[in-house]
């Protein structure tokens, strides 16, 4: 895996291959595509939670000057549902609405402005029905019923899934259920047994670009622009959606502005699709943020966690239910859902768990894919109990959560791959960066700690890549990831580079196009630098074993003691010749090329709970000092430490980037977040009453620290990272607000009121 | 080569993969093309043939509102030169300007109006110079030179050709020379020696899509969507110009409006790119009608044919000396003029031969690659001469030709591919379908007949292809061949389609892109059908073995037993699996792809004349019956067939439609066009002065015939086409008008003037 060789390009933090075309505003995103011929998109949503839809009628708006087309309920013949998980989706809502923004209609004009005047003209009657609008209020007996014939189901890891029988007539979408050990036994041979339960808030993405799609159709080829993070996915939904074959859809993508797995899957790109169609013209259908927020959001969740531990301080069984709203559609939920399950023990030796993690739906916005996918709602909840545990038990939180966590090698579950760090060594350098044994510089100043653990790369994996050198030696990297602003086309094209002995500068990632860039399942899941990092390492080996074995004949020399170095192919005996030079010997001419190709597939198993034994271990810890503010309840955080378990990172600085961003996201979801419903009505989608944080709300102290023990299977013993950040905060801050003022929340985020509330009631 | 299941695909006249998008008005050509920032180009042109530069000052046009960039000679600094044989050719004028119409300097601006008016306001100061705008005035001893220092040379057919010193101080360009047997002794033992000149006209190739470039660059990146025929040898020729590795030069080739070699190797690219590297925003640069007649032309030319046959009728030694006058800049002039050189013997065997072929620079617009390189003005003169030989002695001009064919088998000249078809074949089905043995019908009208053959497919190609099979089965194409309008997506496809077994709309051919399509050396010398096709043919064989060999294991049967038949796989006991099925088996999930590739290169060898083996031999025969109208010296073409030995027709409507539009476009240089200099100035770019066929010029009876002998090297036995169908047509045409009216004409075109002239001379 390692060569004996230094390495020149991998592990140096070079100017991003993207730097200077973002900086400079020259890159190009969805929403600059312009066609010609192009119109206008605009959504007509639902005001109701739910509703019947007694009439859709698109007459007037359609002979409004500049309208082009109106697409209603009636255009959907023909088309097929759709979803991430499920095919509960429709275009626009077409025997009812389920939530407040569900699109109900669609116009597309010559510009905007006429687009929005002409969805006025949409006549719509509407029979409100009883909505839900929390998981309690979908899970009460008789509840009205988001889906009427609740009898959801469909392929969920390549298995199909068929919903239990005893789900029909309920809100419940999905369930997921899993044990080990024998958790009646477990809690009998506990000497105290905890329980339990925590909050998660609804969240949202908020990407900078808010979703974008370009979309053309043409006869039966549909040919898309857009924001997405998984282009060949997308791909998929449409052939299916419009009942093409896959060929006949093309994506490009632009740059993308952000995605955090709200770009994931399928999204408007359908309605966008189905416009142009309509339309007979091009279609640019961008959302307002109000819009992205009505589109996709993060689960609210609520954990009950049941732990049972021994007198000495080892935990002995954990039974977990969580459940997961979704709400009006399935989205991902149920693939959330399966992995917050899945993920739910934590990094600990458990000998007795059991898991149960519901889907339910709800007359609120979809839940979908978001960043650590499933496991901070499970994190906030298991690192807050281990915290609780050990005060219970007298002990100290670090030395509790020592004793009870999983060694290099062990499994979490059986057949699943094994823990491939060290847990400790994180563990413990966060503790010493935090000052963890120091005394209290000030009163109402807390520390907290948390260890979290995920299984990184995604479920089932297959992508490849190519890379190609034209006759001047000049290298162009074609590959599915998405560069959603995580750096994965420096990083990538490092890995070419360093395989290929070039400098960084001599690789070019060609755009990315479903039509002839090679295939990737998604960019998701911390997945990238492991799963198409070893594509393109794999795909820069083949072109230099086909260079290598046809320069060992111009060099005289055996193909494996041939090196590539500064661009240049040397023999053994010190005489080179250019990589210009060679390819213009073998082909006799300025022309040709040579192109490499890599792929990687996870494997399958059934023994793994998954079907798949996990990528590689995203592992993360953090470290926090807080002061909390006895008369307002505010928290101030005075030094946070993120420690990122990254095997190798391939551009260091974008590693610290990538930490950062994830620490900062979850400080927002921690402290800031919530999108808050009352009557079914979102009230706060924008940036004045929806707060992320900013600049200001950034650690006075903060540091991120890259463990680099080449542990990972990426390329040069990396791993994937990115998420792993996001999943220690909250419990970490929790921990130690409670730490500096003896109060515990469990409902996050921990707003000054809610602090000031329970130092209040203390 | 052939398989012994019967075609289902290939062979089929099947609707155009390009039809709908194209007669619907969809189809994206490089106008269409929007950016967004996007500026207008428009090029200051030279009014006079010959001139110093004195003063080039764009200051007043940078201050008008709207222009965004004005470009001089002051902004190549550090560009190289360049040119399709030559690098003789600079962005903008340098020191002088060479020819009415060469660019001296131009504008980007937000609107074509304002870049228009920009153009007024570049003060230009001139010294006018003596011109030379005919091959007599460029050869007269002391003529102002064209280029001072004459020393051309460059890289022609992968050699360094450097012209001789006697060159110096002349306009000649370059020199290609050949002799077999030994011409002096031929001429003795000749017992008839006949001497003739023959002229052709500088004539235009009159796409219906001017040349057009949006171009866009960004720091050292160079982005072009450009109407070309090469797009790979325009990213290497913007490669050297700009000093940037091909990796940084991206070509992205819409649909194509025609190209007919107009649009090969370079033309106003760099300067679109120029401009948008100084206008720091993407320009579109569009030229009118007039400008692309100044741009290219094809050589006007002068045939000195020297000819020795015996008493009987055998040709013994021809001597050939030809002048191709190329213009202001070599442009493709040195390669044309080596063809035209070589191919100057037509298909006879003729053992004492000697070939002299000069390129000559004078002050008109420079000529260059056109449908035919070079050939036209060859095949007018040897063809016509053998009707000359034949009256002369006596003998049918049928029987003349036969005694003097090569045989399949013969070489043309030594080490080149030998005669891959049967010539008499071909021209005893000219002469039949013409009707050559019956008598005339009415007075003025006469038959007659021609032959012509050229070696085929370009000199020394390189290809690639890429067919890509999907996870539904569904299929992309990645070939870098430019549809120009031949159909060559629709041909490519029924090729690949064939191979794998499935019907040809399972088949796309993805957008051209020079980052990610494999590379391909130009769509020129009608060699798409045997390089690509064969690149393609083995592309899809190499899919083809990769699902085979892991279908074996799932349908349990030896690979090489296995059929692809109807989008399924069977094996020998005719059981099945879908492609889809399979695709989804080997994957275990619905992504993945599998991709083939496959490559064609010529070989080279130094026995022949020009380096490499022709690829095929482009045969073709014309007959043709004529009227004249000796009042008015109008020619009127009764009927023409056409011959085509296409080896096998892989869409047979489309070869049809090449080889007509091929006749008829001879029929324009025959009849109607010429390029009109008068004092340095042209005359005549536009269509109103310039006539070019319509559909009122097609012949009343008007056929092709295909020979399909499946004797050509590419897939299922074809070979190229759609360029020979131009060669025969001005000698047959002046053939018959000699039958005729017994008047013999030199200089084409044959307008009822110089038609008329000659009868009053009679």
């Amino acid at each position: 895996m390692r060569t004996s060789q230094a390495l020149k390009v991998v592990g140096s933090s070079l100017p991003r291959v993207d730097g200077e075309e973002k900086v400079t505003g020259k890159a190009l995103y969805t929403v600059d595509i312009e066609l010609p011929g192009m119109v206008y998109g605009k959504i007509l949503r639902s005001p109701f939670p739910h509703a019947k839809l007694l009439k859709v009628d698109g007459g007037k708006a359609e002979r409004l000057p500049g309208v082009v087309a109106v697409l209603t309920r009636e255009d959907l013949k023909g088309l097929n549902y759709y979803g991430a998980a499920y095919k509960d989706q429709s275009i626009v809502a077409v025997d009812k609405v389920r939530y407040v923004g569900d699109p109900v209609a669609a116009v597309a004009a010559i510009d905007e402005g006429t687009a929005e005047e002409a969805l006025n003209l949409i006549e719509v009657q509407y029979e409100e029905l009883s909505a839900v609008t929390t998981i309690d209020e979908a899970l009460v007996p008789q509840a009205p019923l988001v889906h009427d014939s609740s009898s959801s189901g469909g392929e969920l890891m390549g298995h199909l899934y068929q919903a239990p029988p005893e789900f029909r007539g309920t809100n419940l979408c999905y369930r997921f259920s899993y044990s080990k050990g024998n958790i009646d036994e477990g809690f009998k041979k506990a000497d105290f047994i905890f329980e339990d339960t925590f909050t998660f808030p609804r969240v949202q993405h908020f990407s900078m670009e808010p979703h974008a799609t370009v979309a053309q159709v043409e006869g039966d080829r549909i040919t898309l622009w857009a924001s997405t993070q998984d282009p060949f996915t997308l791909r998929e939904h449409l052939s299916d959606i419009f009942r093409v074959p896959l060929n006949k859809v093309r994506i490009i993508v632009p740059w993308v502005g952000g995605g955090y797995g709200g770009k994931l899957a399928v999204k408007t790109e359908p309605l966008a699709a189905a416009l142009s169609w309509k339309a007979r013209r091009p279609v640019k259908l961008v959302l307002s943020v109000e819009e992205s927020f009505k589109t996709v959001t993060r689960h609210p969740a609520r954990y009950c966690i049941k732990t049972g531990v021994s007198r000495d301080g080892r935990l002995i069984a954990r039974q977990c239910k969580i459940y997961m709203e979704t709400g009006a559609y399935a989205d991902a939920g149920p693939r959330v859902t399966q992995k917050a399950g899945y993920r739910a023990l934590g990094p600990y030796r458990i000998p007795h768990a059991k898991t149960e993690a519901f889907t339910i739906y709800t007359n609120t916005v979809p839940a979908g894919a978001f960043r650590g996918f499933g496991t901070l709602q499970v994190t906030w909840a298991y690192e807050s109990q281990m915290d609780i545990i050990a005060e219970k038990l007298g002990m100290d939180a670090l030395e509790f959560r020592l004793k009870n966590l999983l060694k290099k090698g062990e499994e979490y579950t059986p057949g699943d791959t094994p823990v491939d760090c060290n847990l400790k060594e994180g563990l413990l350098r966060a503790a010493k960066a935090i000052g963890w044994n120091r005394k209290k510089s000030k009163a109402n100043t807390g520390r907290g700690l948390s260890c979290c653990m995920k299984d990184g790369g995604g479920t089932y994996k297959v992508a490849a890549a190519a890379v190609k050198m034209n006759s001047d030696g000049s290298i162009v990297l074609l590959t599915g990831t998405v560069d959603v602003g995580q750096g994965a086309r420096t990083a990538l094209s490092q890995v070419a580079a360093e395989e290929l002995g070039v400098p960084l500068d001599r690789v070019v990632v060609a755009q990315l196009d479903t039509d002839v860039t090679p295939y990737d399942a998604a960019t998701n899941a911390s997945s990238s630098m492991v799963v198409m990092g070893l594509s393109v390492q794999r795909a820069a080996q083949d072109l230099k074993r086909q260079i290598l074995r046809e320069a060992a004949k111009l060099l005289k020399d055996k193909a494996d003691r041939l090196r590539l170095k500064n661009g240049n192919i040397y023999n053994s005996r010190g005489q080179s010749i250019s990589l210009a030079g060679f390819m213009q010997r073998h082909f006799g001419a300025k022309g040709g090329e040579v192109v490499g190709r890599g792929s990687y597939r996870d494997i399958k198993s059934k023994r793994a709970v998954l079907g798949s034994p996990t990528t590689f271990w995203e592992v993360s810890w953090g470290g926090v000092e807080v002061e909390v503010d006895a008369d307002t309840g505010e928290i101030k955080i005075l030094k946070y430490v993120s420690i990122a378990d990254v095997g190798k990172a391939i551009h260091p600085v974008q590693c610290v980037g990538q930490d950062e961003g994830a620490v900062m996201f979850a400080i927002g979801h921690t402290l800031l977040e919530e999108m808050v419903y009352k009557d079914g009505q979102l009230l706060n989608p924008n940036l004045i009453d929806y707060r992320v944080p900013t600049f200001r709300d950034v650690p006075k102290a903060f540091e991120t620290i890259l463990l680099e023990n080449r542990n990972g299977p990426g390329p040069f013993g990396s791993k994937g990272m990115g998420e792993g950040g996001l999943l220690p905060v909250a419990s970490a801050i929790g921990n130690a607000v409670t730490n500096a003022v003896g109060v515990r929340i469990y409902d996050l985020p921990l707003t000054p009121e809610k602090v000031w509330r329970a130092l209040k009631a203390r």
